[in-house]
């Protein structure tokens, strides 16, 4: 995550927020932020919300993800929002919005539902 | 699954086939096959497959499911083949296709990726 | 839709709830609501809900949902709630949450993302 | 993508291959190759194969992805394949799937399920 240049902005119980400002490192030949950094973001807010709630601070692993890409994001700085729809035993299961924040307006560049796994409850064992 | 008309046409180890008769009590108003029919029995195929590869033959629940739906059902008998992509101690991954046959010519109808959890392994506790 | 025994309870621009009554003909074995009845009223309430942003009102067909189950259903009143998130002009985004009422108590029971087509904007020509 | 270090390694009508050399920068803190990474070259690999597909050779953008993780990469190349299930003539439907390869060994890392649109029907106007 940092490697893409993205900090963790805020955590609650169950609740993230990442940043991510726009670089041109991050984007493809028609200048908008790649898919792959986008959902790294997201998929890194649902897994941090996850762990928020995890028994023993264990960590997660995402068993899946489903995104919509909404709008393409081009600069600024990308908000993506990582929140805890329900937390079991084994399973948690997160929902999570990107925004791209220009000035004082935001867009809605994606959203996406994961599930999260326990990592002591191993998703693939032999 | 039965009072959809639906039968277990077929099954080996990790891979299992549904078939459902189209009928007029499973059509919209546009004459075609009610989505929720046709990922009912996509999901109970997929379900039944994981239930092949379960130790001790425990039941499975469905974690989740996403399904594109390809073209329109309207007549014929609907196929729909369940096969498990990777059979874990907690969780099951398949992958479902549902063709529609007429004659002698399939269409494929729709494609879905769900992940089961073993039943002793609630998702969702209290 | 009516043949499961749902209702449109609401509607607004962007927002749907369709209310159905759990009866024992849409259990399973097991004596939970079957995934299909309950795919199949959150898919129809997101289908609504995008075609209330239609313009002239054509209809929508669903291309794709991915739905997490959260808990069984097996009493009571399920509510299936559709909104969108992006409407454009060929496809629609939406979310959808489904919750079991019994009573003054609220379970979360699923959660959808689903993208619809308008309907003249063909998602499978030959 | 080569910002990744991956490349096109195989193009076929409807069917592309990438790949992806592990390198220690693209993987997390446990070692294991993160999963932006490996969505990347998914998502890349289904868009290619749909573009492939596509009339007059438009470029195609994501519409929206699922995929599930079936296993920690950690070494070895990755190859990402990338397979048209459905072409349409607004929205093409991808599979596809990642393994490692170590050696003469395929493991199957994960499997995605993708949906493209073409490039002029703009999936979110203002």
């Amino acid at each position: 995550m940092t490697q893409l240049g993205a900090r963790l902005a805020a955590i609650a119980p169950g609740a993230v927020e990442i940043e991510l400002p726009f670089a041109e490192a991050l984007a493809q030949q028609d200048g908008y932020l790649h898919a792959g950094a986008l959902l790294a973001v997201l998929d890194s807010a649902c897994g941090y919300a996850a762990m928020t709630l995890t028994p023993g601070g264990t960590g997660v692993l995402t068993v899946e993800l489903k995104a919509n890409l909404l709008a393409p994001a081009r600069s600024g700085t990308i908000k993506a929002r990582g929140e805890v729809l329900k937390a079991g035993r084994t399973l948690t299961v997160c929902h999570g919005d990107a925004v791209e924040v220009v000035g004082d307006k935001e867009v809605h560049v994606a959203t996406m539902l994961a599930t999260m796994i326990a990592r002591d409850g191993d998703p693939a064992p032999p």
